[in-house]
């Protein structure tokens, strides 16, 4: 069958929208009619061409949300008129990193999604016969979109998929990475690096985990009022102060902050965010994803007195098994996701929103089929 | 009054075994008569005159076991008699570390103590007048010593002293750095970078966690055998692979372990450990000391697909309320310590324990009063 999709032909060049073939779902997969995408600086990275594992043509997209429309053989877990959100880290439950109890990086399928493919080894988008490639085995800018089974989580069908598609990416990211992989505990104090829709994400995680201090860092103080609408209670400018940023927040807090976080994707800001934490049990979480080849570095003098270095994906947060509780969380209003929606637009404006990505104006457009 | 002591009076020389004075203790201060001290590298280290933090004139000497002498006013957790470990971290009770419950780093003397002197800021020991200098708040290289009343553990009367001397620094480290700041679980895979006395302390402790293998890791394959003998069940040498040995212990563990340390202070081993654990839910934990500016370095991918970065100092132990279970572990035949000890002599002959070490001949020396 025929879909509508934006598709990215080469690095560098706008998304093009267009009709391409889609194929049925085959055995263990499902095919998903998306009612609504984000746009998250994830693609922004694949399409600009510096990611290395980037491959074109693609159909990028990785934050959806939409209606299960098919089946292939042998699916049980979802059904025809389901609601789902599409997961870039599936959860079959079987292998060995998901009986681990210890991540939700589950691998069952990590070759053939690294490859753009889908688990047989093959594309389900083509174009005059021509494969195009899946991204992030989600590739929610087609209106059509086919997804392995394990790659779906099932939610409440009385949520707004034009709201909870943000879900899939950047809003549970945040707030796993706090409730997840840091385990913040009630009156903790916590510093957060980069105001954009993870940063905004982990206040919001922060303020559910109880935290008493949350410290919004930013060099670009409009971001301040979101943040502090979202809960934060400090807010620190680096660009204000001649010492490092890690000495500031030190003296802010009489030692450091417990808990840190990156979600920029900076290595400089990842020794900042490491180095404010306090002596004895500080723990810094990297959420943000640095460019190709980059390190980050410090004193090991750091880790042996007591301080933590972390990172996470997807806020350590189980799609299938978490995430229809984040859903309902939202439902009950206390996880926010309508705030971060600043812009609404078609797919035939999805260039614009990546403009305005760029632009920084932009926390979060939100594409409706 | 006078005591014999192994003076260092300036970096990189010997050190000379003379008669000197030794104040009664103040307020809040024992004084401890040494009956035996270990040889540890730290204290080579200083002695060298690379450790930036090094002071001279000074008694070295942390690792310690002894009987207390005489008390000073106001102490009423020892009294003249107790058999006593000194603690080069000592444990206060009352500040913000010790009542934190998530680190054993009590900051209550750190000032005074990195500055070689006790908390009223004045050294007990001097010579012709002029003042000598505490080392690590223990100086154990003199016949008797002045501490502080925090930095002594009270133990068991029954036990060795020229034996549990060593649970002073290096074995507990070691150990603890298992059991307190890893905690590895029954079951786990461990590997143990550098063979000397803190790895072979981390073998200890791996078998007391119960870890299903033990991989022990050195250049010098005639430390196997001691490894074996103390519970590793694999044994690398790094020189016989041209892999990098990370990639090496990957393979052999199907993944990467669960858990690694690194016991030398070598900043690139500190990377091959951590990038040795397995993705989604690796720690890899930071014994050894590096040397002066230098820095550790990785790719943050390798903590944002779950791998944690950690240290430890003393092996998370609280000196006062840990280290008397430790010596009653020993005693057990739970911790071995006899089998460390591999050179025994008098304080006259304290430099040759020193070249022993030097020469890679020693474990550990043991220094009898």
């Amino acid at each position: 069958m025929k879909t509508r999709a934006a598709v990215a032909w080469e690095a560098g060049k706008p998304l093009t929208i267009e009709e391409i073939d889609v194929a049925e779902p085959k055995a263990g997969e499902v095919m998903v009619r998306m009612v609504a995408t984000g746009v998250c600086h994830t693609d922004a990275y694949t399409l600009s061409g510096d990611d290395p594992e980037g491959i074109f043509p693609s159909v990028l997209g990785h934050e959806g949300g939409g209606v299960v429309e098919a089946v292939g053989p042998g699916v049980t877990s979802v059904a025809v008129g389901d609601h789902v959100i599409p997961l870039y880290t599936p959860e079959c439950g079987k292998c060995k990193f998901c009986l681990s109890g210890k991540t939700n990086l589950c691998q069952a399928i990590r070759a053939t999604q690294g490859q753009g493919l889908m688990p047989d080894g093959s594309s389900r988008f083509s174009k005059n016969g021509k494969p195009i490639f899946h991204y992030m085995g989600t590739s929610t800018f087609a209106e059509y979109t086919v997804l392995p089974e394990i790659a779906v989580a099932k939610i409440n069908k009385a949520a707004p998929l034009d709201k909870v598609c943000l879900l899939g990416c950047g809003i549970t990211t945040g707030i796993g990475a706090v409730l997840n992989t840091a385990k913040v505990e009630p009156g903790a104090t916590v510093a957060v690096f980069g105001l954009g829709g993870i940063g905004l994400s982990v206040i919001q995680g922060a303020v559910l985990a109880k935290a008493s201090r949350i410290i919004a860092v930013d060099i670009n103080t409009e971001k301040f009022e979101m943040a502090k609408l979202l809960g934060a209670t400090d807010f620190v400018n680096p660009s204000e102060y001649s010492d490092p940023i890690q000495n500031v927040i030190v003296d802010l807090t009489d030692g450091g902050v417990d808990y840190s976080f990156e979600c920029v994707g900076n290595t400089n800001l990842m020794r900042s965010a490491l180095e404010c934490c306090h002596k004895g049990w500080g723990e810094s979480v990297i959420i943000g994803v640095a460019g190709s080849g980059q390190e980050i570095s410090t004193r090991p003098f750091q880790l042996v007195t007591g301080r933590v270095w972390r990172g996470t994906a997807f806020g350590g947060v189980k799609g299938r098994t978490q995430l229809p509780d984040y859903v309902e969380q939202y439902m009950r209003g206390d996880i926010k996701v309508d705030e971060m929606v600043t812009h609404t637009m078609g797919l035939d404006k999805i260039n614009d929103a990546f403009d305005l990505m760029h632009e920084g104006k932009s926390i979060r457009s939100v594409i409706i089929y």
